[in-house]
């Protein structure tokens, strides 16, 4: 993608060869600030703090701190330990542990000497399967844009919730990667951008990636979609999604379900966008069985941004005193779902639809 | 209610007998700042600029507006002018209508002499009937809650959405005033407050309100309604109205439409609390007819709040060079409302479930 007009990704090895940077995501849209994760704990920390986020982005800096780890141990408990303190970092997202259960299997092979090799070998890989399934489901996601236009004549009317762009992936995107090709192929598209409080990640990067790449768009509260659909201003949402079960549920930021509802209240077509590692293939009942991260309540209660003299201010907006619960992910019924947009193609949202496109799934309790 | 230890309502006259005061609410919950309104321009600014806010806070701030306006011009065209003039700051709120036009046929009945002495009359009298009908609500509204507690046994959750306490009514509040006079007695009750962007009166008025009267409560982003209900964590919501048709449509804040999904999706009771002023006897289809209010794109990108040293501050939060779409209120339609909660006591919403409860209604086209 093109930030400040140079191409990078999210996340990329640094010159050094041995330690890896990536974009500061807290820090924007405020400013673009690189930072260098030399460490394990640096890398799970940035997990945590959401220095990095998005489902597919997490996993491949999970990865990289993996790769970081063989370096301060690459004896078994040495990748055992690492496993487990990048697992920890956030509950829900499973394409943390997707691809910590990947790098982990593969790199218990070769001899502890060659670990080290090995983990940078296989975190590059990941990185580049994920560019390329992000443009596959971009690929599949496209055409159901193109198909409105072609209905309508029209620009195509998308709204999206939090961020699910190329800051939460190594490039492309879920989400967002339709509506990217969509926009290279010239079909006019304007995107309706969910704020997704109580961290703004769609005021502040899928705005900032929209505007970046010249494709039209406008942030509205999340208190605003169901408004909208009611009046015919919504063609389809197309969202991603941090896990999804082998039934169709989709677990996604907090808010998603409201959108979802309201999509389906008005007959609006509702697609969660996903590379297949975001299946738990050993789920069947997504609201009672994905847990739910839950968050600071200082997420709620305060805010960062811009002031008028350009400087980077956090601000109480509640009332003090008061407490706030902050649950970071819902969990959208399948019966919700139009479908699901994967490297693969689009599936219905049920065992059935998910299963025929991967009969190659990891055993699960189908 | 009690502010900082005193008693006190959102509007009152001032000590000289002409000029009003009131609380101003874009100012909560960091100062409790009096404002005094002395012209009619600038009791039509404080609406329009949301210093007093709340349906039927707004149709007694016009009132006393109209009376501020009768010390400038009293004659017939002066009656009509100030009539346009507060009539226009707020497009949703039918409670500034249905004010504006008792106050204008009582006026214009008396001399052109009288007109100043009658206004303040009947602004007054306006006033005290808010604080009784509100009263009203609360009490029939409590036996919904104080049900729920009997057949649970233990606290009573509800949500609510925006503010409909006693800032956004002269005492007492709609949504609000059930869960008050339920606290009164001695039910149990926590309160799930959402923060209600993009104003935030949820974590700033409500939270403040409800803190101030030691009533349990917790504020979640809006997001996070559709979550805490499927997992059974509220037991009923109860919101406001800017606006109910005679069928019983609800426009409210934006966002109750959401709400009031998930409530429905999760067999959640929902309800709205209003005085029959709000009622349009006139409207049928609430989603097709009621004006939805478009306000300044800023609320959406900047947010105001307390910095850690103490000043307050307005930091843009979005992507620079974003647009923003700020629709204030949405529709929801009857067939998700569960009951609405009246000074006379709770109807169905349907046509004839509010026709029953007032027989005396104004000729509307039912």
């Amino acid at each position: 993608m093109n930030v400040v007009g140079s191409p990078t990704r999210t996340i990329w090895l640094a010159p050094d060869g041995a330690t890896f940077e990536v974009i500061d995501q807290t820090r924007l849209p405020h400013e673009l600030v690189v930072k260098r994760l030399t460490t394990l704990t640096e890398a799970a920390d940035a997990i945590r703090t959401m220095v990095v986020r998005g489902a597919p982005l997490i996993g491949v800096t999970a990865a990289y701190g993996l790769a970081l780890a063989m370096r301060e141990d690459a004896s078994g408990e040495g990748i055992e330990r690492a496993v487990e303190t990048l697992a920890a970092t956030r509950p829900t997202a499973v394409n943390l542990r997707w691809a910590l259960d990947r790098m982990a299997a593969a790199l218990r092979r070769p001899e502890v000497n060659d670990r080290v090799a090995a983990a940078y070998r296989l975190a590059a890989a990941l990185a580049e399967e994920d560019v390329a399934t992000c443009r596959a489901i971009g690929e599949h996601g496209a055409a159901l844009i193109r198909d409105v236009h072609h209905r309508t004549g029209r620009a195509v009317n998308v709204l999206t919730h939090c961020n699910a762009g190329w800051l939460a992936a190594v490039e492309w995107g879920t989400a967002l990667a339709p509506i990217y090709v969509a926009h290279e192929e010239g079909v006019p598209v304007h995107v309706w951008v969910d704020e997704t409080r109580p961290r703004n990640q769609g005021a502040a990067l899928t705005a900032y990636e929209l505007g970046g790449r010249g494709v039209p768009h406008t942030i509205v509260a999340d208190n605003a979609g169901g408004h909208m659909m009611q009046h015919g201003r919504v063609d389809l949402c197309i969202v991603g999604s941090d896990r999804t079960t082998a039934s169709g549920d989709v677990a996604n930021k907090i808010g998603t379900y409201l959108k979802a509802l309201a999509a389906y209240d008005n007959g609006v077509p509702f697609y969660a966008a996903l590379p297949s590692s975001t299946i738990d293939w050993s789920l069947g009942d997504g609201v009672a069985e994905i847990p739910i991260e839950e968050r600071s309540a200082r997420e709620v209660t305060h805010v960062t941004g811009r002031s008028e003299a350009g400087e980077i201010v956090t601000v109480q907006v509640s009332a003090p005193g008061s407490a706030a619960a902050n649950p970071a992910f819902d969990v959208t019924p399948a019966r919700l779902v139009t479908g699901i947009i994967t490297e693969r193609g689009v599936a219905p949202a049920t065992r059935s639809g998910l299963a025929t496109l991967f009969p190659d799934r990891p055993a699960g309790r189908l």
